[in-house]
């Protein structure tokens, strides 16, 4: 990348990681739930097909407590730490049918979810999304029904160390250089 | 959504949306490129799988007229005049095999789109992702090989019409409420 392009990055990117050392104490408030929720809402998706679902936890509330109670162990460590945990839901099915509801329902709660990754980094939050949880068991906790899919989970909070950044994931934080994933130049001129 | 939280919603989310009228002689700039680029680089993904690729064609330059050869009928009307057109390819099996290189890795495109679209916006761009072009055509142009996809379309550049939203696009723009992507607020509590 060159310097002038660096520079033109949006400092919310650029600062944004994905902890796993999380401020126990931290509350989130309900609005604050609400901007990321409304965030996610108007992320773009095919045909404005919204393939998206939420389940929310706050700490405290027994939503909170139901999803701690299916992360696996590696992710319990850290993730039951956070003040907020989401369940990300796509949209898979067409009710009772084995029909796909859409081919981008994947892709469209990735954007979603970025989303509302943005808007917690514009409130001060940390956001690290983990596969590591029971979707089976997960997904009979809350009824979801069969033509959703829990695709993943996010934990959000305040990282634990921003003055001192010791989270190992703040250490291993790398990328493949740009030219790799430019498609081949050679072949585009 | 509750006036508070609506208040909280950061602006370059807020003003987001899909124009498909552009300003067919603004140039983006190849700084301005590789800094979208960059965003797209940092976003998160799968054990850090980063299965994303984008062709990108500046408006001149010989990718972006064989994108623009690629177009369906309906996107090409709107789609050509976008000053930078890119081409959004995800990771799908591992090379030579057809395992799945990664669960996510529609996921984690979308992400990196939506990284992008956000540096874009942080410039005064708007972007328009689409579906509606010559999948295998445009793979077999750009030699793309078969463990990836050529996922969506971007189309990047000046809405025209920003002083007088006269686009339909911006007329027709809609969400579900915020109740009805939170999960089943009676079953959470």
């Amino acid at each position: 990348m060159s310097d002038s392009s660096s520079q033109l990055l949006h400092p919310l990117l650029a600062a944004r990681w994905s902890p796993t050392t999380f401020n126990d104490s931290e509350q989130i408030s309900e609005t604050e739930v609400e901007a990321m929720l409304e965030a996610a809402r108007w992320a773009p998706s095919a045909g404005n097909s919204q393939p998206w679902a939420f389940i929310v936890g706050r700490r405290g509330d027994p939503a909170h407590a139901r999803l701690v109670g299916h992360l696996a162990p590696s992710s319990r460590t850290w993730a039951e730490n956070a003040g907020l945990l989401i369940a990300n839901l796509s949209h898979r099915l067409v009710e009772e049918t084995d029909w796909e509801y859409s081919e981008f329902s994947h892709y469209d709660l990735g954007q979603a979810v970025a989303h509302m990754t943005f808007q917690a980094s514009s409130m001060g939050f940390s956001v690290r999304q983990f596969r590591a949880f029971d979707r089976d068991g997960l997904s009979a906790e809350f009824d979801v029904p069969r033509h959703w899919e829990v695709t993943t989970m996010s934990a959000i909070g305040r990282a634990a160390d921003v003055a001192s950044p010791a989270d190992p994931a703040r250490a291993s934080r790398d990328r493949r250089p740009v030219d790799d994933l430019r498609w081949p130049a050679d072949r585009l001129s």
